[in-house]
């Protein structure tokens, strides 16, 4: 007998023909002899009108009062869900946010910081399939309190951390991790093993199948996820410490787009020490984290200028704390090109092979793609291209290493 | 300085707009310097929604989930009206029913059990505006509870009066209680006052403004209520222990018309002691109410008729108990009607003076309305005639009556 966590996203609760489907799933694992807890998402598209209810309310609105709202969705799928499990014949329950769920940190954004598991413990030894509204739990001020969107991965993870559970599988509307977006690459391959790192650093970048910190925490926790999907019987990809031994795996697990950046150039800037410190410093006082950075010397004229990318939704914010800080930092002009998108390739074998790194730079150089920035990590590799030639770059680099479906590595 | 309740029902939660509205009105009372608490419905037709998606999840539904499902609307509309007030200045917090309103009973349909005043009292001597989701609570095992429909009423007395408000004001989408339904007699009148009794007889009898166990709760509890528009600046109708001293009003507060009941009549039972016992102790223990009772001697043949109501909804119910208990009732066959109505005259002025239901039964004779039943208490004289009688029979005897507009009594 195992003890698992189900956990299915909004659109595989979108309506009462889809929680009935869950349903059966769920019973298909308690009547293989497992205990099960299942937690959800709200229906597809409640938690965007919720949160539009919000903002017509109040411009800037207190995150208390979007945390009640907001994390209303959730209760009511996991009260039909129970309803729906009890017709089939199943012991099930809801336990709300507040009543097992401790949060911690900004309200609207708030992190789990222990779960009642005695309570789920002795529901779940009772043979009660316990279920639990995603992306919620209780303040420490006694107030509901949501985990930021996305949150219900991170539930899912910390009440199977909290309850001890052999693994979590996230349900979801694709059947699994693949090599890459597969509206850009037709041929994009399913992958049956990713580990926890590199899941990250695709999530990361744009792979947004699960939310990063809900893998961040399963990776701590040491708990295999699984990611499959909601609607078809088909097996999807697990999420583990260490590819298994017997993985034929290639050494790159995926090719990522992100088209989330913008970049800054700061040009003429004084050449001293401690200079691109002293244009971090200010952006990361404002919350602003910087990611690529160049230094290069400025064509002609004394001095260098200095390129960085920062996300595009603090691109203006970003632009305001420079402009502030121009006589200290010292530079002439601030210029900004937000139409550039960032390729990496993701893979453990990257740590160990250094000429992966080099076939990337060949292939892209062969097409004449232009780096506008490079930068590198123990398994991951990353350039910013032009955003019009985002798309190809992908395609490449999804062929040169082997990943198109029906090739070889 | 009072401490005032205000309740907003769900026509006028129904949208950002509306609540903006709803919030001004609460402004006002702040600025007249009055302790604030407020309790919300859900938004218009939300909470029909809900209970739609769980007849649609169980046809037998848990009633705890059920009630974490439907009380999900006043959630929102709570939140949504806190942050609304913020953006206009006040100090306002919403509490939810599990963080302060104790219930009892089953739930889908529990009752006030206690309110933990102490956080209210706080807040409000903090000048915070506290918002309150209405039409639920915690039961006494720690999960939602909801008090039955129209239970928005109920809290916001049971609120007034466990934090010893000075009144409860009920916003609604009448602007206050009438003489009788304005839909059957356009001259129907506002009543500037209304006593909590007369009140109990209108609402139980068809006038649906309050909900009846809300002003059974004011009455016990001493609490004067208004009935007030949410979309209109004009006088509502007081509900008081008293009638003022100086009120002129007639001494017949209203007409009721109730279409809510159905006519059963055993025919040729055998008449000995107990006999009515015999038929109405079975319904009572299958939770059927009997209302009006009629023994008359069968015409012709020896024993005699029992004609009595019981509520439309539960006609069938009542009608498989009886045949069930055919044998030991001893009658000799079941008949129905359900094309019949109930019209009361309603008044404290009633128990003091017996020429009022005579002018009653006066009126209806003269237009040949025939009476198939009648019931008399201290301050209502009930009819039951034909069903399409009904609205004539109303429109007389608000004429009689001296309650048309324009009118002297």
């Amino acid at each position: 007998m195992s003890r698992i966590v189900m956990k299915f996203g909004g659109t595989s609760m979108a309506g009462i023909e889809r929680i009935r489907s869950v349903a059966g799933r769920v019973k298909r694992e308690v009547e293989a002899g497992n205990e099960v807890l299942v937690v959800v998402s709200a229906m597809a598209g409640e938690t965007d009108r919720l949160v539009q209810l919000c903002r017509e309310s109040a411009v800037t609105h207190d995150n208390q009062e979007y945390d009640v709202v907001v994390a209303s969705g959730e209760q009511v799928t996991a009260g039909l869900l129970a309803m729906t499990l009890q017709t089939i014949g199943l012991n099930a329950r809801s336990f709300m946010g507040w009543q097992l769920l401790r949060a911690t940190g900004l309200h609207g954004n708030a992190r789990v910081e222990a779960v009642e598991s005695a309570t789920l413990d002795e529901a779940l030894k009772a043979g009660t399939v316990a279920v639990i509204p995603g992306f919620q739990g209780v303040s420490e001020d006694g107030r509901v309190a949501t985990l930021g969107r996305g949150g219900s991965d991170t539930s899912a993870v910390a009440i199977a951390a909290g309850l001890k559970a052999d693994r979590c599988d996230i349900y979801t509307d694709v059947d699994g991790v693949y090599t890459t977006d597969p509206r850009i690459v037709p041929q994009a391959r399913k992958l049956t093993q990713i580990t926890f790192a590199e899941m990250l650093e695709l999530a990361g970048v744009g792979a947004k199948v699960l939310q990063t910190r809900s893998v961040g925490l399963a990776m701590r926790e040491h708990l295999p996820l699984r990611v499959l999907s909601a609607f078809e019987d088909v097996p999807g990809t697990e999420i583990v410490a260490e590819l298994g031994a017997d993985m034929e795996r290639n050494a790159i697990a995926g090719i990522a787009a992100d088209r989330g950046e913008a970049r800054i150039t700061l040009t003429a800037i004084a050449d001293r020490p401690g200079m691109v410190a002293a244009v971090i410093s200010p952006l990361a006082a404002a919350g602003i984290a910087v990611d690529m950075i160049v230094h290069a010397a400025t064509e002609g004229a004394g001095g260098s200028d200095l390129h960085f990318t920062v996300g595009r939704a603090s691109l203006s914010q970003a632009m305001a704390v420079l402009e502030k800080a121009q006589v200290e930092i010292g530079f002439d002009r601030l210029l900004t090109n937000d139409h550039v998108g960032k390729v990496s390739i993701v893979g453990v074998g990257i740590r160990s092979n250094p000429a992966l790194a080099a076939l990337m730079f060949e292939t892209l150089a062969e097409r004449k793609i232009n780096l506008l920035a490079v930068t590198a990590s123990e398994i991951k590799v990353s350039a910013l291209v032009a955003e019009d030639q985002l798309e190809l770059a992908v395609r490449l680099l999804h062929s040169a290493f082997g990943l198109d479906q029906g090739t070889d590595a």
